[in-house]
């Protein structure tokens, strides 16, 4: 059974409008280039502050290295990783396990500035993203037997990561990582699973818990 | 005893004067910011190609996501790991495992402009990053007792974790892992260990490397 990985709040969304008053930003947005369109903490700290939540958004930058690192993985290499990024505005997209994402920020940037207007990244033949329709409910309600695991610095913490994935085969592990720095899963997350788990004493950043799953995970199935 | 990490032949260094000629390159030098100083791939590919070992050159990013997996791993918060950065230039920088490094592409460019300029990072108090006087041969005799471990496609392939950090507790275990996308390491890393080993049969991106070694340290020495 493949796992499967949802970064859940990550902070990508196109640049508000109620931004738009601000010189700064309306100088960029007439730029006309996808990467420019996208809210970046790094450049609209100061204008961001007034946005709801906002701890939370303008942070492309923690999903981009939370998918080199899924992506550029033993088990996604396989064929045993399935990807899921969920963001602040209840987008949902499925990442094709053989997109070759960009590995300069400014490059993925663009990427996702394209994914948000159009809906999809497309290859000639194949999506290499595409958008879910639907929530996270209907998404995970789509997998058979699904086991969810909602990683928090405040769940419980896992001594052995053979307490991870117990041995039930038939079982679809859903690993939910939130993609952001700081702040805690929304309401709506923790209403998912009462799996909450902690898997160290640490507090980590969101692509080494991804790292660490993943690595949990090939050893535990013996995939390497 | 700690890990001991040097990420070698990074792609990190100033713009070279022969490609001044160029005029994208000449405007972006005008600009009187640190980060535009930088060799960028991304941004200097055309002009490039007339670099010699142009493949390994220009890619700040590589160095840039394995010095966040490394700095934000459980080894390095518990104090059981020791950074290095080795440039295509053959300068060496030790990292400060409690710096805090940018997670912005951009802001990390800036701090490696001001680093090759500076020669050192400061905090108030202390070295952030500072430069290890000497070559890396030197740097790997300054430990006692070194094993060194070269991690490469190429190499031995390990079936089993835990052959690769044996019993032995006196040693200093040193993982050299190239911070390139292409080639291979050149002839002055070869020589520095007859030990070429292999994680996976896969080619691994430089990061994923990274992560992998680190979870297996963690869980040999049951780091959590």
């Amino acid at each position: 059974m493949p796992l499967i990985i949802i970064f859940v709040e990550c902070g990508i969304e196109l640049i508000p409008q109620n931004l738009e008053k601000f010189s700064s930003i309306r100088r960029k947005l007439s730029s006309q280039n996808y990467s420019t369109l996208i809210l970046d903490n790094a450049l609209h700290h100061s204008a961001m502050r007034i946005l709801k939540n906002f701890e939370k958004r303008g942070r492309p930058d923690i999903a981009h290295i939370c998918l080199l690192n899924a992506l550029g993985s033993i088990l996604n290499k396989k064929g045993y990783l399935k990807i899921y990024i969920h963001t602040i505005n209840n987008r949902i997209f499925e990442i094709n396990p053989v997109i070759r994402i960009a590995k300069n920020y400014n490059r993925f940037k663009g990427l996702m500035g394209k994914l948000l207007i159009d809906g999809a990244i497309k290859s000639e033949n194949e999506y290499l993203i595409s958008q879910f329709e639907g929530d996270l409910e209907k998404l995970i309600s789509s997998f058979e037997k699904p086991e969810v695991l909602l990683f928090s610095r405040k769940g419980k913490q896992i001594k052995n990561f053979n307490d991870l994935f117990n041995n039930d085969i038939d079982k679809n592990y859903i690993a939910i990582i939130g993609g952001f720095q700081k702040g805690s899963f929304s309401k709506e997350i923790m209403k998912l699973s009462e799996n909450l788990v902690s898997i160290s004493k640490y507090p980590l950043e969101a692509w080494i818990v991804t790292c660490k799953i993943i690595s949990f995970y090939e050893i535990f199935n013996k995939i390497e």
